[in-house]
């Protein structure tokens, strides 16, 4: 077990975030610590290439919201977006399933060159988060692919044909990560911080957002090997996912309900779990556990609500949020 | 010398086309012939790679123009267009000197995935002619790359960077094109047709966008032993070019002017120029070259110019356009 080097009070946080909902905690985190204080890595285990483009649809979800340039309506993409190429590569006969926004095709297609010319997922990361006057750093989890397949009746899958193309219909068995991947090299040197303070799992989905992030080798280990606080955000909130396929996952997975089950799912990974009032009677069980729990109001509408909860979030690890 | 096999009245016709200007009589050519009586092929000389895309834009001309999708008044491009990912492009920091409009993103992102992939120019570009419901052959005049260069004062520059980025502003003491390219199949075999009946030279740039075209491999051997109507249409109205570098490019390559320095670059490949009526005065002098010299109204602003003066065209090579 590692020790923190220096007062917790002004220690780093590390934070773990899938796409939307983790996006917006950690833009929330960012929006109160100074940029030497955060690194944020990113799930790329849902990157996939579409007619030629790299496309990291969680890198894309973090730097837009940390940006303040994320749609909130439609909670997806960029807002004030338009949809000319698409309708134009329809006319032109190509797959249209995956909804390519023009000002978003930008950074796809940005990526997409430096990539073939050699740069890294993080340093094209971190280029496109410059472009975006971001000033917090946002880290793939790897810079090498590890493809996040799911097992329907049909057989494997990619992610995004099941998430996307297919809308999570069919019934999952089975979840894997293909590929071999180390942690991209602001991953790894975030988790070697003598002043690392806490880590954060935002709230993402457990098997399809965070997973991954686990999956790339030696963090598992390290994460076990940090004696600070690791806490989680929930992503239920009255036992069920705001968004997207969570809900449904855990009974395909035979994964049990409830945050019982992202709690069984983290193990010993987590030291607390930050839970929402509407699930307020898990806590006992949770605690039971031995977990720390926090029960407090986890929805996030707005950019207001993800500050009071990175706030939360700091106040439980006794991390000071000013610069 | 070759003979016509068969009637020159319902003979096929190979067109040479550059970008816009030519692409207007292109769009007329196949106004009023059947698919399987035209031939157009495109110069690619100008072809460069930007941000990892492909970008051909006398193709794109072409197929724009035959598709009734151009925009008249900007005089490039597609009509309708937006320039969102343009500006995005710009915030993350990328060059904005070539302007890429969303829907016309769309052409580019097609065919720079399918060469990746492995296909052919030629095949790309039937498939984003079929794209846009055209009948008539589209051919590339090569599908490897052969690329045009300008000499300035500052040394060689690649053909866009000239006329985009530099708007054409630098004296141009030479032209060269970079490469080793053969005929695309398309080309070659409509040159190789029993049934040719004559060869139109669309009224684009005869120096750096036409010579390519006569640049690749076997093209200047193949229409010299051609032994039927080579007409050229002039990109000349009153001694002027409507658009682009022509006269000031004719002044620095000290190549004389008007007319009959057209007629003395293309010198025996041609049987035939077709002339606007603000140069009528410059008939004789043509005509005592042994040229064949129509004198006719060679602007084109509409569709029904654009029919009209292809009308003219086939008239002088005897070919009747029903089909």
């Amino acid at each position: 077990m590692k020790a923190t080097g220096k007062a917790p009070g002004k220690g780093h946080v590390l934070a773990l975030s899938g796409g939307v909902g983790g996006a917006k905690l950690a833009a929330g985190l960012a929006a109160i610590l100074p940029p030497e204080r955060l690194t944020i890595v990113v799930n790329t285990g849902d990157d996939f290439e579409h007619l030629g483009l790299t496309i990291c649809p969680d890198i894309d979800s973090v730097i837009y919201a940390l940006a303040g340039l994320n749609d909130r309506l439609r909670g997806w993409g960029l807002a004030d977006e338009s949809w000319q190429a698409l309708g134009m590569l329809k006319t032109l006969g190509e797959a249209d399933w995956f909804r390519l926004g023009d000002r978003d095709l930008a950074t796809h297609i940005v990526r997409s060159w430096r990539l073939r010319e050699g740069e890294s997922l993080s340093r094209v990361t971190a280029r496109l988060a410059a472009g975006l006057r971001l000033a917090h750093a946002v880290v793939p989890m790897s810079d090498t692919p590890l493809r996040t397949q799911v097992e329907t009746a049909e057989g494997w899958m990619d992610f995004q044909r099941y998430f996307v193309a297919e809308q999570c219909r069919p019934a999952v068995r089975g979840i894997r990560f293909a590929g071999k991947a180390e942690m991209a090299p602001g991953f790894a040197e975030a988790l070697a911080r003598d002043d690392l303070a806490a880590v954060v799992i935002c709230p993402s989905n457990p098997f399809l957002s965070v997973d991954p992030i686990l999956a790339v080798g030696g963090v598992r280990d390290a994460l076990a090997g940090l004696a600070i606080p690791k806490l989680a955000v929930s992503p239920l909130i009255g036992g069920k996912a705001i968004k997207g396929p969570l809900g449904k996952l855990l009974g395909e997975l035979g994964a049990g309900m409830g945050n019982d089950a992202i709690a069984t799912h983290y193990g010993r990974l987590l030291s607390h779990l930050v839970i929402d009032h509407a699930d307020a009677e898990d806590a006992p069980d949770l605690r039971a556990r031995g977990l720390g729990v926090t029960v407090t109001d986890t929805m996030m509408h707005n950019a207001a609500d993800q500050q009071r909860l990175a706030h939360d979030v700091l106040a439980i690890a006794q991390i000071d949020s000013a610069g």
